[in-house]
């Protein structure tokens, strides 16, 4: 049977998993978006200060570093750091067959940890809350990555 | 038939739009660098400093943000915060065999408003406009996550 | 015979190469938050400064940037300007049927020149060594993508 196909519920886990944090990575774009509207401010470019339906009232401080716009910028790298990692490391996970119940804890597992990262980064949790759910995350695909490399090189 | 397969013209379709956001993604470093040498700015280490063929007339200034350099690692970062998630949304989109017209508007579509977003942002085109080519790659990836989704989970 | 399948030895060195990158960008998130822990410095938001396991003697400079911590975010900055586009255009360029001895010279090339480059940062080597490991592998996710789109499309 191939790996890559929907008969296999181990690509079907993946395919989900992968489909939710997409959409975690683009909805942190119009968090972004939305708190630039709302707070009129933490804008990113010299131009971005012309009058228009965008920004109605221009002023120079509109480009300054805002923590409530950047907090979601902030939130955007920390997924870029992570949930591109997990879709190739989920791929070549996927490839080498691994048990279904592993790759439902360990992938399943990744998206309510990177769920919960962010609702802990939204509302300003404490380093320590934040951590914890990075550092799940962060194992959830560096075994998938050592588990494929073991089973493609022994 | 397999879905990952040059016999099935979504894969083709969507193996194409990839290689060609792969050139983008490359290219933008490219710029990045192209810009640093000719404004001899916009460094972005301290070590860059020395004097070499990558810089034969160091100075301090040469370490400040440089719009006309930061411009083109804001590309950059914009970039990473859309063309992986198309990467990954357009391989579960392409799994779930959607219709192959469909598969064409959504990824060269968004290949389109990613290359016209480019030379909007370069040319320091006014925020709504690049807004408009963002919001419609962005539509494209969501679109196809949701439908992946919807075909996997239902 | 299938692109995608460990029957591919082609597939094979796209997945170990990819899994290797997997754990490269993982482990410079750890070097970031080791690089943190040991310097106490170079925290990225506001409510890290809350006295806790993680932060036993909070000061507000800690708040400010720090090159010991802020040359390994610069560094997973690199790498996610790099490694995604690895993973996107090897798949692609492993779906048009390569040789494998040209596989394995772009792809292990492209692993060895950026786990060069990660050295020649970390080391703060001088500009040239690390542009020239740069161009090595940005040059080996160039030609798999034009290698990729010219067998798709001519």
């Amino acid at each position: 049977m191939a790996a890559f196909d929907l008969d296999n519920p181990v690509f079907v886990t993946y395919a989900i998993a992968s489909a939710i944090m997409v959409l975690k990575v683009m909805g942190q774009g119009w968090m972004t978006v939305y708190r630039m509207m709302k707070s009129d401010s933490g804008l990113a470019s010299p131009e971005d200060l012309q009058s228009g339906p965008l920004n109605k009232n221009p002023r120079p401080d509109q480009l300054a570093i805002n923590d409530y716009v950047d907090r979601s910028r902030r939130m955007h790298r920390n997924d870029l750091e992570n949930i591109p990692a997990f879709w190739a490391a989920g791929l070549v996970f996927t490839a080498v067959g691994p048990p279904g119940l592993l790759a439902q804890v360990l992938m399943y597992g990744f998206v309510a940890a990177r769920l919960v990262h962010t609702i802990a980064y939204a509302t300003e949790q404490r380093h320590e809350v934040r951590a914890s759910f990075y550092t799940i995350g962060s194992i959830a695909v560096i075994v998938m990555a050592i588990y494929a490399l073991i089973a493609l090189i022994v």
